[in-house]
């Protein structure tokens, strides 16, 4: 066993998600640079490439992000020319958002990004590896949802 | 399969992560808050429970945050009573950390603060489920240490 390994093997679980998340981040803001982007608005940018016409605290919500946050990131990618806010003819309220061209052409570097840190984490697991630790991060994330909320903090509570 | 573990089910590794390590964060905040610590200080604080006399920039390779982050999170601590900092007799630009009193009281509040959120994230995982679990977050934790040094990031890149 490695250094770097045995190092790890120490490591409680809170430690490693962190780990692995930072690097994720770091990929992330390295790469959105050159766009004048950052990792605050990867995510916001990332689920408006999959679904236009998002109400913006469905955003917060989907993501389990808090609404300040999303703000942020949602006038940072407004003032970048990267997506419209229109408010929504229904409830005054609510601000649907949606992608410019110049958003639209950001799917394949946000991809990209995404597919190299995952080739990256994954790197060595079979595919059944691979898609037998999905199944414990999805239930993972889905604990964490439960646990937070039952607490009552909801998600802008770490803000 | 309920809405939120379909949500889950279409959700990347890296949206995943993100969200076990918001929970995680969110958790800590919110029972460090009347210590009048948060998130920030909590790896540093948990690392100096477990060994002390360490040299300031030792913190920051063991985690791989930068040097800003934990340089920002020691200030804090110091300030609050909770370490005290002391120049390393040989080598005068190192720093070495230890913990006060106040400081190794908190070492009982860090373990249940990180096994509150450990055993709600890992609920309903049967024993062999978590480890085989923690073996894939260490092999994913070590490929992600890789990736950015790789890069030639470091863990400075990302601040």
């Amino acid at each position: 066993m490695s250094d770097r390994r045995e190092q790890n093997f120490q490591k409680p679980p809170g430690a490693l998600i962190s780990i692995i998340n930072r690097a994720h981040f770091i990929i992330i803001n390295e790469r959105l640079k050159p766009c004048g982007l950052s990792a605050g608005q990867f995510l916001a940018l990332i689920c408006l490439v999959r679904k236009q016409n998002i109400i913006q605290d469905t955003l917060a919500r989907h993501f389990h992000i808090d609404k300040g946050t999303v703000a942020r990131a949602v006038q940072k990618l407004e003032d970048g020319g990267f997506i419209r806010r229109t408010p929504d003819p229904e409830n005054r309220r609510a601000v649907r958002l949606f992608l410019t061209d110049k958003g639209r052409e950001m799917a394949p570097v946000l991809h990209s990004i995404d597919l190299e840190w995952e080739k990256g984490a994954f790197s060595g697991f079979t595919n059944e590896e691979k898609e037998q630790c999905m199944v414990y991060l999805r239930r993972m994330a889905a604990n964490c949802i439960s646990l937070v909320q039952k607490n009552g903090y909801g998600v802008d509570a770490g803000e």
